[in-house]
């Protein structure tokens, strides 16, 4: 499946072939069975409980009756042409299944049955995919739990039954977290719009899902969970569009194997596929969580709190300690919790609340009963003391979940509750004002991952909505590598030649080929310069004695020339050698890394972080998928933790920012038009206060592919 | 109240005095209340419904009866002597009742009243304070929630009313989080052994507790959650024998302060407080959490995971995507998830459990019942393929508590569980598993924490246990000072005198008061050298002008001289100078910084961190307490991110490390054996493959104390 092939009509036909599948009004479900533990007894059961009131067709070659329906002998016998085939035969008897559907018009079809590649029948999949294609029958699956659309009350999933309606949709490679995501909102009274696992997304696919509940008027908000990504351009596609639309939380499995996967190069050996992952989500607006529970939290914020209009919070409790957890986490959140203005002091104050009350933000309030919160949200929404108000309960708190509901409904600001600490009262209290969409959370630190959640995707929608240039992704065909190709480094001089059509600066220099040509180069790029061995068989130059730096005088670089020439062949025994280049020596100035690679998921991915044995250390790195926009460029350099220095504190020079973004942005073009690169390394570059310089450049590319 | 107060008989009093508290078989609750809204009604409720099998006696001087109980007009009217006395009446009135207690010979004391200190009323707290040091009578509170102690059923707190009993002691400064805390541990049927919040502290505080809970027969980890701490020596002397007995996992609120207690050096503008506590619970084995769900993840795992041999983790499930969630979380813990043997992945090949099985770690079992874990756990085993087994559920498991509590009979390893997505099985699963003593966790990532920290706490209590010089924390009378105490920067030379008694390198130096002066100076320590001013009015030498390095020449000297001078009085106009020091200049080497600061809680604490602006960038610090041991010194500097720098990566040289550990431990004598020390830095100094020289020293001394 191509990059290009989301866009336009097709992306239309898509979208209209799930809403066909979850909006069904007529149902068959192929493979029941009469034994409870069997998944075709479990899936009709499920479709009972949660309420279906469509048409419900059971087949099974036996007939008979099950669950007080008729049993169908086949799809042919119907009484009537159902919308939606659910399938649950053994994986050898799916494609018979899905033709005959085919057959009789049936648009769509879940299956259930596993049984495919996953079990060594790559061929029985490619099968059904073909069916897919040549009948243009849409299905989910296979190898999955099932789909649950809760605003048609259909259930087609052998577990769980799910009908606590509301504003998430869960979208899972695992059926495990789809079943835990729907069950801890639907038992704290959030409730999902809709469930769904993945499988083997033989046909529909993760971008397809996020597409369709993105212009779904059901759902509020998309908590993602992904293991592998099918198609990662396609599925970034996919999320720049919903993250406009609908704020998406993701979780990705498979952090831990950064350490694994380190690939050859420097840059590859810091990147790993998951950081790469991380700046695709800042880069599109995915917030991603690093764990199951704070995507639930983030989950829950997106989908029930109101559109914040900043990220000032205002904590008010009767605990003090809870206000301080709360306050405590907002800064990693990127929220604030600002003081109170006085005129507000002065209004809760003259209120009589309670002595004890303690008027600075976090507020605690002492020991008062529900109604005592009341006026004193009333006034700060007044005052706009803040633009998130969070009710940090932490007492029992009989009569808040009817106070909430009507401060939500009065005030500007949005409202989120934290409820811990209170028994009875907490247990009871949570879900109603849930179903009331007010997020709440079962302590402080996760009600202000919550809010932090709503805060980033609301302000990240609004940038990109405003931005004059609305991001775009020019997804020409770009197949993605096979991770096993054949690649090889290019010598510097050859990576120079494609560095320079980008007018990227690099030092003046020369390719020597014995001593006196060095002397006669050094001449022309004036003094000091840098001696560096330009040989196809040393990876690194420096390990092998290939690098000397500093030489002020012809008769240095003369004795350098012999030296290095002496100490490559001694490092690599008989390596090749091109020749050594003479490079006029760059001033002093910091030093920083730009990479790019090929990721296996997303294809070229820029990379930028601080330079030397620092990066290395501090792990202190940013991603964006190439190609970046402007503001990519921007927020790359900034998101990193050395950005302070680059702007120059403490007294340091501040660097050419500017200049480094425009390299950002032209080894993004370089990769773009280049797909022949499989990394590329540019360190150190080395920034001054007026423009920079690549001071190394080590590039790997695909064999076979012609080079510049 | 000393820190040395705690040791010794004084210690074994307090011990009792609580023991006697908690144990009291007769209780007298003096202020109770017929209005179910108040707290003398609710405490009084709360100890009947616990279960309490003791006597008790209500007191209020309108006699009668309440729920079903005789009320007595006054303690002097009660049949018998109660050993205990819980006290609700109002804070001026306290006063009296305990005096007519401790009158009467009762022991012990509970005053839930507020209305003293944080009222405004320090006057009736040091009066209660001064009744318990005259009589002996001993009390908890005021302004507390109050009392649970579950193996005497005494519940004598107004809220909540926890019966169910377990292993884990809950202490908190905040009632509601001892209320959330203990909520949580009964919900899950983890249960509690106590709980207890902290109040005013006027007699028994958080160090008494913690002292007594670490011995407690009852309790098997406790979670603590604090605020501000009374008597930070005292805390330590406490933990440091408590966490050799006892798990003990701490949330400390405030962190968000750190960033506005930046202190005027350089060394307290990166320390906060919060970064002591936390050298200080990793010096001290505290087990330290970030936020509140983490503390009780902790606390779950510390007080019902069997002791790990090790720290080797072997997920089992029967969902891919929740045995990936755990190995993704298990390097933040220190957890590894290693290999399976090659036999026992033929062992349990052998059993064809399941066609899908995954049999690499994590396992994923595919879909199979809960009997089909039994022999894969026990197989594991066997190989002794792991310290602890998770069971990672992603399914309902039916009949899986019963499993599992016989599999934790029969195995070596410690056994865990994670339990989501498992609908109402799950929800019924869960209390019956962890009632037996399996830590149950809703998440993989939740259990991974858990586990995490009971792997901590065994190491380091059998590492200390284990250590040829056991810890001690020589405690002789250290006052911690007034933060406002008065301080003054004291001049370079008058540093370097403490530093010289300590033997602490510095560069061969000299004072000149005269550009002739340095030249001879120079000419004696070798070139090349460094100028740098000495005025008590240059608090930062090089902001004003005041270094000059790398003179070469007794005439670049001579220059730099009168250059010095010159800049310093333009930018300190009327500056005091007392002279110029002329240092050797050293060799090139990795530059560190070494500081102490006066802690408010902890008093003299050392920090160690890289050098320069990277301190300041990453926040790669780490800090002690003092007196450092020489194992603290060792962890702290391996602690840091920047610690493979030290050692040597990427062709660096590595560094004296030993050297850096006798610098660490030469300051902590210094900072300990001169109070008169509110900071110190030592930045940079610079280590070198042998030795390493302090290149700067700038310390502030309180005003009024005696100097060397």
């Amino acid at each position: 499946m191509s990059a290009g092939e989301g866009s336009g009509k097709q992306l239309l036909q898509t979208v209209q072939a799930i809403d066909r599948i979850f909006k069904a009004r007529s149902v068959a479900v192929v493979g029941v069975s009469s034994d409870p533990a069997k998944l075709g007894y479990m899936t009709l059961e499920s479709i009972l409980k949660g309420g279906y009131d469509g048409r419900v067709y059971p087949v099974n070659p036996r007939g008979g009756e099950l669950l007080g329906l008729k049993v169908y002998k086949s799809l042919s016998q119907l009484p009537g042409r159902p919308d939606l085939v659910v399938i649950l035969v053994p994986a050898r008897f799916v494609p018979g299944v899905l033709r005959e559907a085919a057959g009789q018009g049936i648009p769509g079809a879940v299956i259930l049955s596993a049984g495919f590649r996953e079990a060594g029948r790559a061929d029985l999949e490619e099968e059904i995919a073909a069916i897919a294609r040549e009948t243009g029958l849409r299905f989910a699956g296979p190898n999955i739990q099932g789909i649950n659309y809760l605003p048609n009350k259909l259930c087609a999933m052998f577990f769980p039954v799910i009908t606590t309606r509301g504003p998430l949709a869960v979208v899972a490679q695992s059926g495990s977290v789809t079943a835990a995501l729907s069950e801890w909102a639907a038992g704290e009274g959030l409730g999902i719009s809709a469930a769904i696992n993945l499988g083997n997304q033989t046909d529909l696919c993760e971008a397809d899902y996020l597409e369709y509940f993105s212009t779904d008027e059901n759902t509020g908000a998309v908590a993602l969970y992904l293991e592998g990504i099918k198609n990662g351009r396609r599925f970034l596609e996919a999320a720049a569009r919903a993250t406009l639309r609908k704020p998406v939380a993701v979780l990705k499995a498979g952090r831990s194997e950064t350490g694994r996967l380190a690939a050859s190069s420097h840059t590859g050996s810091l990147a790993g596929r998951h950081e790469v992952f991380s700046g695709a989500c800042r880069q599109f607006g995915l917030i991603n969580a690093g764990s199951l529970d704070t995507l639930y939290d983030y989950a829950r914020g997106l989908a029930a709190l109101k559109e914040p209009r900043g990220n000032r919070v205002l904590s008010i409790s009767t605990s003090g300690g809870m206000g301080t957890l709360a306050a405590d986490e907002a800064g990693a959140e990127g929220l604030v919790l600002p003081p109170l203005p006085d005129g507000l002091v002065r209004e809760i104050q003259s209120l009589g609340i309670s002595p004890l009350a303690h008027l600075a933000n976090p507020i605690d309030l002492g020991y008062v009963p529900s109604e005592g919160f009341k006026p004193v949200v009333l006034l700060a929404d007044k005052y706009e003391a803040a633009d998130i108000i969070l009710l940090n309960l932490g007492d029992p708190m009989p009569g808040m979940p009817e106070i909430a509901v009507e401060l939500a409904g009065r005030i500007k600001a949005a409202l989120a509750v934290s409820y811990a600490g209170g028994g009875e009262e907490e247990k009871k209290g949570r879900p109603a004002m849930m179903a009331a969409g007010i997020p709440v959370f079962s302590s402080p630190e996760r009600a202000i991952r919550g809010i932090g959640a709503a805060v980033r995707a609301t302000r990240f929608r609004r940038e990109r909505q405003a931005g004059e240039g609305a991001y775009s992704l020019s997804l020409t065909d770009l197949p993605l590598r096979d991770k096993a190709a054949e690649s090889r480094l290019i010598t510097e001089p050859e990576a120079v030649q494609y560095l320079k059509r980008y007018n990227i600066p690099y030092p003046e220099h020369g390719l020597a080929r014995s001593a006196e040509e060095a002397v006669k180069i050094a001449a022309g790029t004036g003094y000091p310069v840098v001696l560096k061995i330009v040989s196809p068989d040393v990876a690194h130059k420096s390990d092998a004695g290939g690098v000397i730096t500093g030489l002020e005088t012809p008769s240095q670089v003369r004795e350098a020339y012999d030296r290095i020439l002496a100490r490559v062949l001694a490092a690599v025994p008989g390596a090749s050698i091109e020749g050594v280049l003479v490079c006029r020596q760059a001033p002093q100035g910091l030093e920083v890394i730009v990479g790019a690679l090929e990721d296996e998921v997303f294809g070229p991915a820029i990379m930028f972080g601080l330079g030397g044995i620092f990066t290395e250390v501090f792990q202190d790195v940013s991603f964006r998928i190439a190609p970046l926009m402007p503001f990519d460029a921007a927020e790359m350099i900034r998101e990193t933790k050395a950005y302070p220095l680059l702007r120059g504190i403490r007294g340091q020079t501040p660097c050419d920012i500017q200049a480094l973004e425009q390299l950002l942005l032209a080894v993004s073009r370089l990769v773009m038009e280049h797909r022949e690169i499989k990394e590329l390394d540019l360190n150190p570059v080395r920034v001054f206060k007026e423009g920079l310089l690549v001071l190394d450049a080590r590039m790997g590319v695909f064999v076979g592919m012609g080079l510049v």
